[in-house]
């Protein structure tokens, strides 16, 4: 495990962005979210994954240089059409303007389709807190998921992110993958050579299993809840809400007709519409209530949870964004942590870019 | 069990209502929410919880001539004060409020406190349906469930409700309590003097317990996802989010000092707030796609994931909204069924308020 300053990484990823012709201001903020993402400590969501978009940028799957437009378009609603961009590049745009509709009419709704994979679903509700605004942010992802009793990979791990501010205390940030596990810490027990819990994942006939190489060979993860005792079935429900939102609704594909991510699939059964889909929030909280007031609220809830008395043997509840918050202190004084493999990947992009890593 | 019309139980508890002194067209509508609730087979939120609301308004805890008001307004959003009046009036108020914003400007989102327990959240998103748009409901409600890693009641079942259009099949509707089983589900292991499964419950320690008297003893539910690897901790950011939209938002209380329901706690720590809150969102499908369009995407969708491969042992996964029609097929046919304790309720419930049962 070799540690790495944020800075450098980020020049290195954004270098890479602007060498497939994307623009600079669009290349920074690419790297800018992989950074987030490692320095947050989802390191699966982060540098780990710039093989697979520099796959896909090769493999000419994404348009280097968009033309983003609205679809459909009324004061607290609309649809974008991301024209096969770079998906941290379409949604930071969609984000902006679900945000600038919330400030005009209190509430923005946009739903997005023609567009790719788009990082950490956490980095587009911290923008909101900015703004006074709840944030939420979704999108579908390659079809990797078995719905609860089926044997076959129909969902994507379809995460829901969503964010609060408070006044004195840290803002609360919600950002999971509708997964028991996301599929990042599969790839990272992988990596690892390490087996993988009992209820994230069953094999290619269905079975459970705690062999994380089944998953990528025909298996699937299971959602949230696992089995239908602990919610198994409300997890695939949720899953299916995000599909939805961000197929249906935007005019993209869904389910498992997703286009292909790298390490996940390399076909497409059919194609039902454009890309993938994002689905995009935002509420302002003056349109509710004193936003002084909310987060003063905020503040008392957060500090009435860090209160509650600690089951047996574990050192009572967190708040939503905590472990973040942690991994970031951590990051921010010892740099982000890169395991040996992420490496030889990043190593091998700037071989294949000519953009120099070390 | 006994099998009782619709039709008779929906007179007499419109008459239980009027008793105490509700406008009859507020009586007929809450009513009516109890019965959809039973007739989709969610016996634990149909006439099950009368003697219930009963207690309430005999408390002197309701107010039965509620004047709700719009406390913050702008063209997508708004906060509803409910004067204290029953659930399902200011729910069904304030959710029709959230569909006529969403008809002017493509998204309408309402936070409401000053409320009480509303019945089943998926009655208010069956709403938005007639209106071709996509519902959206959620309510906080008397603690009764511990965050992961926590071995005291902070939050509610804090349901989730969204429903969307198809053309040919029926609609996708999920409503689920954010924990691994809705507390009615205890209440009727109670009654029916069965266990309950792992990883729906703690003990007052917080240890995991099936015995569903430990539950009502000062134990707690757990969220959906019951412990890490399963995703409990994702089951109470859910909650969490929930609770954030329904209290701080709206103003009205939040998590552990949520007022008291009958059966889960008789005090209430401190007043953070007004009663409960909810909250309700609409958004209108043409201002996003053209609604036929999305309504054949999803029958794809639907018949695609019917035909999925069934795991070993199944027989394949459900549609969310599957498990409510098929007990509405039957009880259209054969009656409301209800357990021997509920009659006895409902005999009691006709003792104190006069209202003849049968």
């Amino acid at each position: 495990m070799n540690r790495f300053p944020p800075e450098r990484l980020h020049e290195f990823c954004r270098r890479v962005f602007e060498s497939f012709g994307i623009a600079p201001a669009d290349a920074a903020q690419a790297a800018e979210i992989l950074i987030v993402a490692d320095t947050r400590g989802i390191d699966t969501h982060g540098v780990a994954r710039l093989k697979a978009y520099v796959d896909l940028m090769e493999a000419g799957r994404v348009n280097p240089k968009p033309k983003i437009r609205i679809v459909r378009d009324s004061p607290a609603a609309a649809t974008v059409d991301g024209d096969n961009g770079l998906g941290m590049t379409v949604a930071s745009w969609a984000n902006k303007l679900a945000m600038d509709k919330a400030d005009q009419v209190g509430a923005g709704w946009v739903s997005v389709c023609g567009t790719n994979h788009y990082g950490i679903a956490g980095y587009y509700v911290l923008q909101a807190l900015k703004r006074e605004q709840i944030g939420f942010c979704m999108t579908n992802t390659t079809s990797i998921v078995a719905p609860l009793w089926g044997a076959e990979r129909r969902l994507g791990t379809n995460p829901i992110a969503v964010a609060f501010p408070a006044l004195e205390e840290p803002p609360i940030v919600i950002d999971m993958a509708t997964t028991s596990a996301a599929f990042g810490k599969v790839e990272n027990a992988i990596r690892r050579e390490e087996s993988i819990p009992e209820g994230w994942a069953v094999d290619a006939e269905g079975r459970p299993t705690t062999n994380p190489t089944d998953v990528v060979s025909g298996g699937a993860l299971l959602p949230m809840g696992s089995d239908k005792d602990r919610g198994g079935h409300k997890g695939y429900c949720l899953s299916a809400m995000v599909d939805l939102l961000c197929g249906p609704l935007s005019g993209a594909n869904w389910g498992p007709f997703t286009p292909p991510f790298i390490m996940l699939k390399t076909t497409q059964e059919r194609t039902v519409g454009k890309g993938i889909g994002h689905f995009f929030g935002a509420l302002k909280i003056s349109a509710f209530i004193d936003p002084t007031e909310f987060k003063r609220q905020v503040d008392d809830w957060i500090r009435t949870f860090r209160a509650t008395k600690a089951a047996p043997g574990t050192d009572g509840p967190l708040i939503p964004g905590d472990p973040e918050r942690q991994a970031e202190e951590q990051i921010r004084r010892e740099g982000i942590p890169l395991l040996g493999p992420v490496v030889d990947d990043l190593r091998e992009v700037s071989r294949r870019t000519g953009v120099p890593f070390e």
